[in-house]
Parts: structure tokens; C-alpha cells; sequence
């Protein structure tokens, strides 16, 4: 598989999230990184993950981003069958606003990490996923720290910030 | 597999929780219902797991119980490779004295239930797989009534109801 | 009561949440298992409940699905009137989206259990009833397994998943 | 049973809250109002529990006090069998600090409410039944009033206030 | 002060729940129980709430109902100028659905006990308070028992109860 | 620096929040307490927010308000440049209504403190650093005094309390 | 009383909690600033808490740390009798750490600030106090830096940052 | 800087944290991967951390492991001074179990992601980083690998497990 293009893959646990996880993906299309995104369930359809994370891995995935909600076992899953990095991104419901699905992705046990985000950041699972990628590809990593520059510049721009001190 | 015995399936996700998921092995013994108990991993090792459910599925399991603490999944991919009916038990660590590992494994998605018990509550998960299975074996359901009984017996027979009124 | 025949109760704790909870019903009827909706109150009239938790099981009624909100107390007092399953169905309230029914409902005592599931998921009520009758009921273990089968394929066929790779 | 002589029913729902509970009766005795103690169980023993509390009440219970952990159905479930004034004291358990208890007593419906008090406090719920009782006894409502001008009198003469200013 | 007429003080801690707290003085009425409804704070306005407290107190105020969010010190503040039972009614605001509120009310220390209902449950805080009334006043405990009998027979006549069996 | 002249700065690390926090800076001109507000990020602008603090600290701001959702760290961040009195300001988001932003401010390790007020509360903030100022400025402590006066006046004159008794 | 001296008054709402709130103190001197500590208690002492407010305000008391656990109103019951600065120190109970009395001190409502340090913090509240104190005091001020730039020594004298890079 | 070696940096925010995290860097050793660690503090000695990370970073950081609890903030100061990866280790303290810590580092708002792994799971956070160095260093990658495979063997070899089926 030498010759397989490097990507980031996303999986999305619910279809009602797609939209959410989906500027993640636009994300990581400006910072010039490919990216596929599935809709997958680690519970109704593991045969089908499993096929597709090993798919995803010949061709060529480096990074995983799993979004889920409720008990949100999805990135777990994902982290059992990889040791390629796994970030996973909990999706709010009613319980607390996410606290369910934010304790089911972080507090994996010892052995089998889960890199977590924030409830609901799907621009910082990509922007994640691009550090990592950056870290052998100084196109993506300039990338990435050309959208930081962009963030403070937007901040330096903010017309609370033009007042005269 | 038709001659198959039918018997409930303990599987602990970790080795530390052994001696307190235990206890709802002995306990099914008393109700005469048949247990396996094994210490497996949905994240360290699913192969194993998948192994396990696979041929314990084909030996005749009827219910299995899955003890888990922290992002505790391991009822939840228990309950994506069967339809079967998967008890879930919460083992209690430090956040919140368990509420990850309930939290983890109660809010599951639509169309994979775990039925979950009390945080720690081992004879409970045996009592709801024995009441299950009593559900078509008379003797089961006989011996749950009388647990009932004998804890309905204590009751009465405490020290503080023997006063006089 | 040889001849009675099997049925699923589901009693439901206010009548605010019938149109949730009868969707569990609706599922039962598909999966082929018939059930019984009841409005009833553990605190308000304890003495129709348990009437009915009585009629319900000569009968023939062989698990209880209990729906309840807040100090959720419905499944337990069922529980604590019959050794057959009874499952807990927290709905979701103010508070924490409904972390006060799912404590109330899933932290039983040693010797009661209640098979709960997920804030408001009528659905995996249902699912986990049929799962339990179908240990001595092919015909529903069998619509249990089609019904889990149907959920893989609509993700098989999914938009998302028709990607080219 | 008009001559039945008015008392205040403990009901403790684990033999092993006893000791603390037993405080709040001590107190009750200080303040010159007769209590019964007696170990019962919602879920293990309800008709136990109903029995109980249909003599109490022909024996001239006038409030209870009921204490119990996890899901504490018990203060609950007496309400659900008397008009009279229910107080729940919540025990404390390992999930939280028992913030299970304390949300399954406090958060009664419409109709039927618990006087609660904080977790643990058994003093705090013998002091409350006997605020009730003095709404028509002075001498106990007296014996409130003196408990209270002790508690001021204990920090007045607190070390720590003989301070020079 | 012998010949003042015994009422409930009903006290909001801010204008914003008075009409839902008013639900409860409703109540009170029908059941036959006096009362008045102030608009007070604890922490804006002490003065004036120690001279209404002590005010009703000699006007033959029986039981204090104290309504409060937040940090809700109302019913603690009252509890501290009397030793008459103290009602507190925890509102729900943005944290947790009002968990900030019902700890702030419940936790009170050993020797200053607050009775608290549920979040938002006015009509609870009435009933309370008509129970404690009732135990000296036997129209309103018949108030009160009929009320639950009014209860019970809305379940009874629910449409869904209506089924044959 | 001996002549810059006194005032609060504000600081908001999120556009969205600036209506909210705006309102604690037209309190503090209605104490006669000039201010400053930014919006300015301690994670996307780290220097801007620097370079700002020291501008600040040198133009003669005394005290720091900083308000903050999620992982809030602006007010810890402006209090590790300052031993002035930095005044953290929670703001509301989805999980569990702020209380992921409450303790990310208030949970200060030793040696460090913010001075943490209620989730939302800009006008308390602004109070706070009124308070402050008016330990040294008499003008200013008379304002927060009036201010406190117009709270308990607005009670005296609602509405409920015009009630004759 | 202009030529009151003035000093921090430290209250504790618990004799068990003098030890942990008594190193507020020892700081307070260490940085120069004079004290008073005493124990009393906002519901079982009303009157001797407003005494000593009233009488410490005319002493020249100018910050106000109040320590309380659980339903710790103790803070905000000073913060009623004064427009100065009250600092609120949250002590851990059982309930989730201490999350009782953190809410029940921070979440104040509008127009009465409490300025809330962390659980158990008392040497930053002590600190905090040195900081408004030191608004006016410039021996305190450079007292606070000196303590900070103490901290700052400590970690860059740690043995771990001695390693060559 | 082109020739300066790859390694992991290791920031602990406070000494008595320092042998638990010292896990992750034995880890690190066994994988292959350098390591520094430091003991510095965000709030502190915030000038000793930011001159850290920039040395970090000229001698060849590639990622840093940032531990603390409380409000912990050091992840997301660190994560504000470089577009390389952070991964947030919270260390538990008495809230809750260390839910302030985890919510101060995984809620990270938008365009500042921190990768954070479950409470003190330090040997996670090793992984973590020794996956993301593994996406260019296939001997990382294999000695990842090799660790997942002797937790997989750890399991197969449990006493549990081999029991006859």
C-alpha cells in the first residue's frame, strides 16, 4: 500500500450529525487535506465499520475522526481495530448538553487512547488532525498555522479592539 | 447447536473487577442457572471478544452480562454482535464515583439496547439474567421468587421490626 | 393461568409522555409481541397500579416496560411487586435532561433490579422486551434479528457510504 | 383511634444507615417527641413496608421520616399511602456523594410531595418533624425553640469568638 | 398574639417566578388554607424581609414557603429568624435545569432543616405545607386526602385505563 | 505612571458575549467608573492579549474583568501577568449551562486567584469591581451603596407587597 | 469612625473548618495585613453574625472572607449587610467534592456579588484580599508581587527543571 | 533548526503530580520516543513556560504532553503559543473526581484544539504521542503496535480465560 495517498477519514455516528461534522471536513479541505466522511454505527452496523476502517486503512487514512452522541462508543471502536491516532468528537444531546457522550470518548482505559475535543468542535477535530498530519507535511502544517494567524488577525480587526486606548 | 446448553455469559473488562462481578456468578449458581466468567477487553483486545461472543453464542448463551467502568463500551459492542439480551453493569471509579461507566453504558442508541443495572450491583445483573431466563424455565423463575422471599425474610426478621409496637 | 397469553405492559407515569412511550408500543406490534399501554401513578394511586400489575400478570404478562420522569419511582415500585423483568424507561425532564429519572430508576438496591435503558428511548424498551421473550419465541427473536438487520442496511445505504473510495 | 398516641415513624431502608439515622431518633427524644425505628424495603418488602405503615397510622403516627440511598423509592412510597407529612433523608452512596438518593426523593410530581432534607442530615429531619408536631404542641415547639437557642448559644462561646476585638 | 388567624407566608425571592409560585397559593386556597404572597430578597432587601418575617410571625403565620433560584438562600435566611417549619421551592434557571437552586435550599446544615420539594413543584410546596397544617386542623387534612383522591381518580378515568383487558 | 487615571478593563473572549457583558459596562459608568472593554482571546491571540494587559496595567486599569465560556481560561491567563484583582464572569453554553466555563474560572490553583461571580452575571462583576474601587474611592463606594439601596427600594414598592396585611 | 484601623474579617461557618480557612490568616500577616477570624454561622446565629458585621464595619473591617460548606449562605448573607467586598470561600463536602457549596455561594443573584474563590482555597482568598486591599496600600500590593515572584522562584528552582535541555 | 532531534515534551503544572505522569515518559522510553519533563505552571510562572515552550520548540519538540488539575489550564496556554499537538492530561482532584480539570482542557474553543485523553491517564497520553510520531516514523508506529499487541496477550493469557468452554 506505499503507494496510497495519505487522508483523514471522518465518521459520523448519526446521520442527523452529518451537517455539524461536515465543516470539519470543509476545514480540512482549505488546509489541504483530503478527507472522506462516512456515516457508520459501531452498534447497528459493526461489520460494516469494521470493513470500512479496514478499507480506509489500505488506502491510505492516517488520522480518524469519530463524531458521536449518547453513549458515544464510536471512536473507542474505532481505536480497538487502529493504533493510528483516533480523535473523537462527542455530539451534544439533552443529557447535560453532551456530558454523556463527552465521559463515553475521553475516559478510555489504559492502552487505547482517544484524542477528545471539545462538545460539538468539529473545526478542532480537523484542525487536530491537520497538526498531526503537519507533523511530516510542512505544507499542512503551514497551513495550519496560517489559519491561527487568520483567527488572531480577526480578533486584532474587531471593532472593539479599534478604540483608542 | 440445537443441543447447545443454555447458560449466561460474564464477561469483565477488566482484572481489577473481578472479585465484585464474581459475586453475581456465585449468585446465578444458587439460582441454578449455568455462568462462564472471562476477563476480556472491547478495546484492547476485540478480536478476543468477537472469539468469545462467537463461540459462547454457539455453546448456548442465552444472556450475556458485560462489567465495565470509565468510556465502559464493552456492553455496548457485546450488544452489536447479538441480538441476544446484554445486561450492563457500571463499575464505579473516581469521576463521580462511576457516573462515566453508567453513563456509557445506559444511553445507547436507538436499536441496541443494554439493559443496565446499578453501578457496582453484580447480583443484580444476575438476578435480571435469571429472570429472564425464567421467563421459560420454571425452576429459574422458582429460584428468583424465593431470593425475593429470603430477602423479604431478613426484612422481617430484623432486629429494629422486632420491638413491639 | 396456563392459558393466558403473553403480552408485554408497559405502563407509563404520565400522560404527558404517551406519545413518546407509545412509539416503544408501535415497535412491539411490528416485532409481533403484544403489549398493553397503561397510564398509572406509583404515587398517586398506588392501589390502581398495583391492582393492575396484578390483573396484568394472571393475565399473562410477562416483562413490564415502566416509563416515568423526575423521582422516577414506577419501575422500582413495579419491581417490587413481581420477580419477572421490568424495564426502565427514564424520561427527560429540566433537570440535567433527565438525570434525576435515570438515578431514580437505575440505582435499585441489591435484590430488585430494573433493566434500564436510555433517557427516552421507547424504542430500546421495546427491542430489549422482545429480546427477552424471544429466548423462548423464535418467531420474535427472529423479527428482533430482521429488525437489526433493516437498521444495517439503511446505513449501508446511506448517502454518505456511496462514495466512491 | 382517637386515643392513639401521637409518634413519629423512622423507617431506615438498609440495616446499614441505622446508626446514623438512629442520631435524629435520639434527638426526637430530647425534644420530648415519642419514635418508633423500624428497617424496611420498598423494593424487598412492600407489603412489609405497607403493613408498617397502615398500623402506624392506626397507632397515631402523625409524620414520618424516611431514609434511604441510591434509588430512594421509600420516602416515595410512603407518601404514595398517606396524606400525612412524608420527610425523606437522603443517605449518601459512592455516585456523587449520593446525589442519586437526593434527586430520587426530592424530585417528587405533581401531587405528592417529600419534605426533604440535606443528605446525610438525620438530625435536620427530626428537628423538621418536630417543627410539624409544635405547629400544635407547644412543649415541643418550646423544646425546638431551646434546641436553637443552644446551637447560638455553642458559637457565642465558641474560642475562637472570645477574641478581644 | 393569641386570636391571630394561622396562615401560610408565601415568600418569591424575585418577581420573575411569581406566577408560577402563585399556582401554589392557589391551591392553598382551595384547600382551605390561608395565605400571603410576598415578593422579597434575602440578599437586596434583609431588612425588610426580617420585619415581614417577624411581622407574619405575629400575625400567626404557621409555615413559611420560600420560592428562590440561583443561589437560593431565601429559605435558609427565613429558617434562621424561626423555628417554624421553612418550605423551600427551588427555581429552575440555566445551571443544570436548576441544580444550583435545590442544593443551595436542601444542603442546610445540622440544626436549621428547610423542607424542600422539587424543582418548580409550587403545588407540592402548598400541599406540604397544608399537611403540616392538617396534622392540627382536620378540614384541611380532609382537604388534602380529598385532593389525592381527586388525583387518583384523574388516573382512574385516563382514556388509556379505559382498554378492556 | 504615577498620573494614568483609574478605570476597569473589560475583557470578552467571544464577540457573541459582548452584548451580554456590555451591560456590566454601563453599570459601572453609572457608578462613575470608567472602563475599557476588548474582545481579545487568551488561546487564538495570546500576544494581542499581553500586549493589551500591559498597555492597560500601564494607562492605569486597577482592576480586570474577564468573562469567558467553555474551557474559560482568559481570566486565569490575565491573572498570571497581574497581581491586580482579576473578576472572572462564567458565560452560559450548552454543557450543563455553563458549568464546563464556572469551574474552568473559579477552580484556581493556590497562589492565583480569579474572583469568580455567577454564571452570566456581568452586572455582579461590574459591582464587584465597584466594590474594589471603592475601598479607596469614597465616591464611587457611595454609588455602589445607592445602587444597593435602589435594589431593596424597587422591592419595597412591588406591587405584592402593597398588600395590606 | 475614620480612625478605625482597618483589617480583614474572616468568618467561618464551621469550627471544623477553622484549620483549612486559619492559613488565609497566617498569609493575611505574612503579606502585612491584620485579621480577625471568628466562627459563627448565618442560620443558627443570626443575630450574633449581624452583630459582629455591624461591629467589625465600625472597627474598619474592609474585606469580608467568608468560608462555609454545603448550603454556604454565609457569604451572601454578609454580602446583604454590606456594599463592601465579601470574598466566598467554598469548603469540600461529600457531595461531589463540594459542588453544594461552591453553587451555593457563586451563583448570586443580580445586585449582590460574592467573589468566589475555589473549593478549599483559602490561602486565595486570603490572597484575593490582599489584592483589593492592595488597590489603595502599596506595601500590600508589593507584598502580593513578592509572593507571586516567590511562586514563580519555587518552579524554576524545581529539582525536574534543573535537567540540561 | 533543522537538525534538532524529535522529541516529546512533557509539562506537569504541579510537583505532587509529577510521579504519576512520570508513567507516560517510562512509556514514552519503551517506545522509542525522547522525552523532557518539566514542572512549570501557566499561572504561575507564566514567563518559565512560554520561555520552555519556545525552547522546546527550537531544540525539537514535536509534541507536548501538558498535565494538570483543577481549572487547568496549562493545555490550552500551550496550545495558544504553537500549531503543533497538545494533548491535556487532567489530573483528578476532589470535584467530582477531577470533572473541573477535564472540563477545562476537552472544551477548548474554536481553532485552538487540545487532544485530551481521560483523567490521569498518563500512559495514554504517551500513546497518543507516540501514535501522532508514529505517522512518520514507522518504528514508533511498529512499537506502538507492539504495545497494543501485549495488552491483546496480557488478555488472552488471564486466568479467566482459560477455562474450558
Amino acid at each position: 500500500m506505499a503507494h496510497a495517498k495519505p487522508f483523514v477519514a471522518i465518521i459520523v455516528g448519526s446521520r442527523s450529525d452529518v451537517d455539524v461534522v461536515a465543516k470539519g471536513g470543509e476545514l480540512l479541505e482549505q488546509l489541504g487535506v483530503t478527507h472522506e466522511l462516512r456515516v457508520l454505527s459501531a452498534h447497528r452496523a459493526p461489520d460494516l465499520l469494521e470493513e470500512y476502517v479496514n478499507g480506509a486503512l489500505e488506502r491510505g487514512a492516517k488520522v480518524f475522526i469519530c463524531a458521536a452522541g449518547l453513549a458515544a462508543h464510536l471512536p473507542g471502536v474505532v481505536a480497538s481495530k487502529t493504533t493510528l491516532p483516533v480523535i473523537g468528537l462527542p455530539m451534544a444531546g439533552n443529557l447535560a448538553g453532551g456530558l454523556d457522550a463527552l465521559l463515553s470518548i475521553v475516559q478510555m482505559p489504559k492502552g487505547v487512547p482517544v484524542a477528545t475535543v471539545g462538545v460539538g468542535q468539529a473545526e478542532n477535530a480537523a484542525l487536530l488532525a491537520a497538526q498531526m498530519l503537519g507533523l511530516s507535511d510542512p505544507a499542512v502544517a503551514q497551513a495550519v498555522a496560517d489559519h491561527r494567524a487568520d483567527a488572531r488577525r480577526q480578533i486584532a480587526e474587531d471593532p472593539a479592539n479599534q478604540a483608542p486606548d
